[in-house]
């Protein structure tokens, strides 16, 4: 191994879908990798940056199972850097907020790798945001919180009930499959006329978007087929949303 | 005005402060300006990506005052789109994240001005992942809440005292001068050995970052002079910074 080739890593956010929402240094990074190691939501025309002689290796999810454990993930990392030079974590949105980023980070310090850390563009914020509604709006929504619908013993977060108690516009990943459980908390804080949204596969160009309210969310999201990977959110900023403005119109017209 | 200087407007995050932090899209639209609206917060080494014939107007705080009102900007953005053709407004961290993007876009829309948006990386998440904390950690901390020091009123949001009883990671931004206020407001919900760190003029050269419990925070925060800009961090997944880890284990050792 020469010089150049020396292990090295570098985790990078992705971003939400759109390829030109990486970051220009996360981008670079790309660009120098020997290896890249990949999940399901990165978006492929990313990988097309990298040299032609970068090795690229998916290690996502195939129809929402993983095709390789965490701790196989951790492994292969270290084993690429070390036989090939500089490898590339490449993860969609940011590869902390819920990403597992840092036992990858953790696991390659170990064995005295240096890791690199490059932010990228959460979902959280950028999806709502491309739908038109930002997560705060002075005089509307103050604050906002971000859960996961998939905790390590994939359950819920329990903060849901204390965040369904505040003004807090309420951002939700990997929490399609509970949306059922979502609502019933909403509704129990008497939020059934909160706006909510689900946004599938953000700024890609398979994105789909239902507004609603709490009541109705569940219906609404049955009859246009949503599935995952999506995020919802919840809060009056979602009123915001054109379609929310729309619904609102006819319905204040068929009255 | 000939076809090429059609009045358009682009908002755009400019990131935490690093310029490399900003995503490609962003990029692309500075280098396509003809006049760039900018903030403080923005790094003036992005503006050099600009054209040498672009505009480069400041509209942001100096020694934290605002040297234009929001209305002000409006107007201006406005004017620049119709003078120079496409006006790029440019924002630290992400613009619609307390940011009052939502303001500068509706105002232009009413005037039939495209306007496109560009999200990008708050610092709300990249200023603590780059000193080395997740704001979620799996087992640690399964939710962040972003909250802002100053609200429309100019006072902390009232959800920092449901905040303070969530486990959720607290990120407060612009909350530096409120600091004593959170402090008062965690302590009152038993949270005095509760870690927190500030992190001022985060991803800078000028960068100061602050570790400490809630109960110390105030005369460390003093002791190391610190000032704005910065953002507050508070919640167990603090106690992952190196300097928290090195404090724990000097006390430990001066025991």
């Amino acid at each position: 191994m020469n010089q150049s080739n020396k292990a090295k890593i570098t985790l990078v956010g992705a971003g939400p879908g759109d390829k030109d929402l990486i970051t220009v240094k996360g981008l670079r990074a790309i660009q120098d990798a020997n290896v890249i190691l990949y999940d399901a939501l990165v978006s492929t025309d990313l990988l097309e940056e990298a040299n032609d002689d970068a090795i690229k290796l998916f290690v996502g999810k195939r129809a929402g199972v993983p095709c390789k454990k965490q701790e196989e993930i951790n492994l292969l990392l270290v084993q690429s850097a070390y036989e090939y030079g500089h490898a590339v974590r490449l993860k969609g949105g940011d590869p902390f907020v819920f990403g597992r980023g840092h036992e990858e980070k953790e696991y390659a310090e170990s064995f005295g790798i240096p890791v690199e850390v490059i932010p990228g563009i959460t979902s959280a914020i950028s999806l709502p945001l491309l739908q038109g509604v930002a997560v705060t709006r002075r005089g509307i929504s103050e604050s906002f919180w971000v859960l996961t619908g998939s905790t390590k013993e994939h359950q819920l977060s329990n903060d849901i009930r204390l965040a369904a108690q505040s003004s807090a516009t309420l951002v939700i990943l990997m929490g399609i499959r509970k949306l059922a459980i979502i609502r019933d908390v909403l509704m129990a804080e008497g939020k059934a006329d909160l706006p909510i949204m689900i946004i599938q596969s953000g700024s890609t160009v398979d994105e789909k978007c239902v507004v609603s309210t709490v009541e109705e969310i569940l219906e609404k999201a049955k009859y246009e087929n949503i599935g995952t990977p999506g995020i919802i959110v919840a809060g009056a900023v979602v009123s915001t949303h054109p379609e929310f403005i729309k619904e609102k119109a006819r319905s204040s017209w068929s009255l």
